[in-house]
C-alpha cells in the first residue's frame, strides 16, 4: 500500500496537479485497502503532492480507518446533510489546499462530491485526471495476476457446472441463475463483475442481451459471457455452444471468430500499440466478409474494474507493456440469427500475449465442453 | 411511461431549469423503461422544458431504443473517445439547447457526462436536481408497491430457507453465499439492492459489517441484513437472531430495539414529517439509557434505489404523504459484544403506515423463525 501510495504521489508530482480526489472505487482500494459503497453519503479521500491526506466520510463509517496501518486526517459528518459542506471545508483546510488543479477520477466522481469539492475550493480548478490514475493500476503486480488467474479459474470451473443444466426448454434467465450460484460455489466473491449474459438463438446476435425468459431449442446457438471476482479481481469470460443441429452459416462464423481471436492473442507484445491487437483481430473477420458485422472494439482492460485501460480499438497508439492485462473479444453478430463471440484474458508478457483463461475455445457442442474442458 | 415523463416536464416547469440531464439509473429506467450500464461510455438523455429530448449512447447500445415506444433523438457514437464530444454537441444542437440551467441528478451524473455536457454547453449553469428528480419518483403509484411487496415477500421466503443452514461453524461468508443462492432461488433479479450483512457476535456491532470468515458459535448474536430485488424494486430487511445462550444485556436490548421499531411503524401517516418518525423511535431507546449506541438514522427511502428519498432523520421535516416508501431500522450496537437491529420496510397509508413486511421481528432463536413465520 504504501509504495503505492508514493507511486501515486510521484505522478502527481510529475504532473501539473496540486491534489487528487479520490472517492469510492477500484483507485481507492487500490492506494488503501479500504472498501466503501457509492450510495448518497459522499466519501472523499484528498491527496496532495506534498503527501498530506484527508478522507471525508460518515461517522457510521469511521471504524473502518481503524487498523488500516496508513494514517489521514479523518473529518467524519452526521445524518444531517445541512453539515457535510463543512466537513469539506474543515478538510481542504487541513491539509491547506487552496488552490491549483484538483484531479479527479471521470467515471467515479460525481456531481454530488464535485460541487462539495468546488465549493469548498473555490480558488481550485477540477480537472480530469483519468489518464493519470489509470496509469497508476495500468501495470498489474506479480500477485494482482495470480488473483486474476484464481477469478479465471473459478468462472471456468462454474461454467463447466453449469453447462451440466443445459437441456431443451430451460430458460436464458434459468441457465444465469444456475451460473450465479455457480460461481459462487466455486468461490467467486457475491459483488460480481456484472451480470452474467445468457443468450440464446437470435438473442445471441445482440452484445449486451439480458437473459430472458426465451426456452432453448434444438439449433440454437447459447453464448455465454460471465465473470468471477477474487479478492477484488475480475474474470470476464465468452464462449459461445452449438445446442442440435445449427445452421451452416453459423458454424462457419464460429470458425472464423476463432480464428481472430487467435490472431489477436498472437499480436500483442510490449512495444506494440493496442490498435494493433484491434486490427489483426479485425483483419480475419473482413477478410472472411464480416467486417461490418464486428461492431465492437475487440477488447478492454480489466483488472479490479470489468472495463479499464488499456481499451483495444483500432486508433489507440497506447503502446503495450509487460503486465498489463486485457480482454481479446472478437465477434460477429447476425441479427436475427446468432451470433458467436470468443472472449480471452490476457496478460503482456515478456515475449507476447499469456492468456489467462485457458477453456476450449471452439464453437462446439455443450457436451464436448463438459467432457474436455481444457483447450491446449 | 408517458404520463411520467409528462410530470417530469411539468416539474421542470415548475422550476428554473431549461432542461434535465439523465444518466443511466432508476430516474433514466423510470421514464423510459431503458436500461443502460454505467461504464466508461457515457449514456445521457437530455429532455427539454419544451418536451423535445435527445440521447447520446454507445452505437453498440442503439438496438435498445427500438420497440419502446417512446422516441428521442439518438445521437450514437463509436469506440474512439476523440469522437464522443461530437455527439453531444450534435445532441444540444438537436433540440435547440443553448442556455439557462441545466438540472442533473447528483448521485448519478460523473464527472465524465459533467465534462462533455459543460463543453457543449458553455452558456450553461450545471446544477443540482435531485430536489425535483426525487419528487418525480417519492411518492409510489399502486403497481409500484405490489413490485415492493413481491420484493419482500421474496427476501423474506430466502431467510426462512437460509436459517435452515445455520449450524455452529458455519461462516459469515458461507451464510452470505446461501443466502445469495436462496434468493435467486426464490426469485429476486440477479442484481441485488446490495450485498448481504451477515454478522456473527461482535461483529454485528458494526452496522456496515461485511461478512468474513468468522465461525458462528454458541452465545452469538446473528444479524442479517437483505433484499431481494423484483421488476426493479427493492427490499431491504434486517432481523437479528440468537445463536445458543445470549448475555442478558444482549437480550435486554433485542426488546429495546423490537420496541423503537413499533414505536417508529406508529409514528408516520400523512402530513407528520419525516423526523417525527426517527425522533419516536429513538426516543423509546434514549428513554432505555443506549440513546449513544443508536448511531445512525432510523431509516431511509426505498424503492428503485437501495437508499432514496425520503431520508428518517430528526432535521428532516419533509412532510410524509401517501405512497412514499422508507425503512425504519432502530437499532443498538455494543461494541465489542453484539448488536441489534430491526428493519421493516413500510408504506404510508390514508391513516399511518403499512408495513411491506411482516416476518417475526423479535430477538428470537434460529428455530423460533423456522417455525413461526410470520408476525401478526
Amino acid at each position: 500500500m504504501h509504495k503505492r501510495m508514493e507511486k501515486l504521489i510521484a505522478l502527481i508530482n510529475e504532473s501539473e496537479l496540486e491534489a487528487v480526489a479520490l472517492n469510492p472505487g477500484p483507485c481507492l482500494s487500490y492506494l488503501t485497502g479500504l472498501h466503501f459503497h457509492l450510495m448518497e453519503r459522499p466519501t472523499v479521500l484528498l491527496i496532495t503532492q506534498r503527501g498530506e491526506a484527508a478522507i471525508v466520510l460518515p461517522e457510521l463509517e469511521k471504524g473502518k480507518l481503524q487498523g488500516g496501518g496508513a494514517h489521514y486526517q479523518a473529518y467524519a459528518y452526521g445524518d444531517d446533510p445541512a453539515t457535510w459542506q463543512n466537513a469539506f471545508e474543515r478538510a481542504v483546510a487541513g491539509i491547506g489546499l487552496s488552490r491549483g488543479s484538483l484531479g479527479v477520477e471521470p467515471t467515479r466522481l460525481r456531481f454530488l462530491e464535485y460541487s462539495y469539492l468546488q465549493n469548498a475550493l473555490p480558488g481550485c480548478k477540477i480537472v480530469d485526471a483519468g489518464g493519470l490514475l489509470a496509469d497508476l493500476r495500468i501495470t498489474k503486480e506479480r500477485d494482482e495476476i495470480e488473483k486474476m488467474k484464481q477469478a479465471a479459474r473459478i468462472a471456468q470451473e462454474a461454467i463447466l457446472a453449469t453447462l451440466k443444466s443445459v437441456r431443451e426448454g430451460i430458460t436464458e434467465k434459468a441457465l444465469a441463475n444456475t451460473l450465479i450460484v455457480q460461481l459462487l460455489q466455486a468461490g467467486s466473491e457475491p459483488e460480481l463483475p456484472f451480470s452474467p449474459i445468457v443468450a440464446f438463438g437470435e438473442n445471441s446476435a445482440n452484445p449486451h442481451a439480458v437473459p430472458t425468459d426465451r426456452a432453448l431449442q434444438a439449433g440454437d446457438l447459447i453464448l455465454i459471457d460471465w465473470g468471477a471476482a477474487y479478492e477484488g479481481y475480475f474474470s470476464d469470460i465468452t464462449r459461445t455452444f452449438t445446442y442440435g443441429e445449427v445452421d451452416q452459416e453459423l458454424l462457419h462464423i464460429g470458425e472464423v471468430v476463432l480464428e481472430a481471436n487467435q490472431a489477436g492473442r498472437s499480436a500483442g507484445k510490449p512495444g506494440v500499440g493496442a490498435g494493433a491487437v484491434d486490427r489483426a483481430a479485425r483483419a480475419v473477420i473482413a477478410r472472411a466478409g464480416y467486417g461490418s458485422a464486428f461492431i465492437h472494439r475487440t477488447g478492454h482492460g480489466l483488472g479490479m474494474e470489468a472495463h479499464e485501460a488499456p481499451y483495444i480499438y483500432d486508433e489507440n497508439d497506447r503502446i503495450l507493456t509487460e503486465g498489463m492485462t486485457f480482454t481479446i473479444e472478437p465477434g460477429i453478430y447476425l441479427p436475427g440469427r446468432g451470433g458467436v463471440r470468443i472472449e480471452d484474458d490476457v496478460v503482456v508478457g515478456e515475449d507476447g500475449l499469456e492468456s489467462l483463461t485457458d477453456l476450449l475455445r471452439a464453437l462446439l457442442p455443450v457436451e464436448s465442453y463438459i467432457s474436455s474442458e481444457v483447450d491446449a
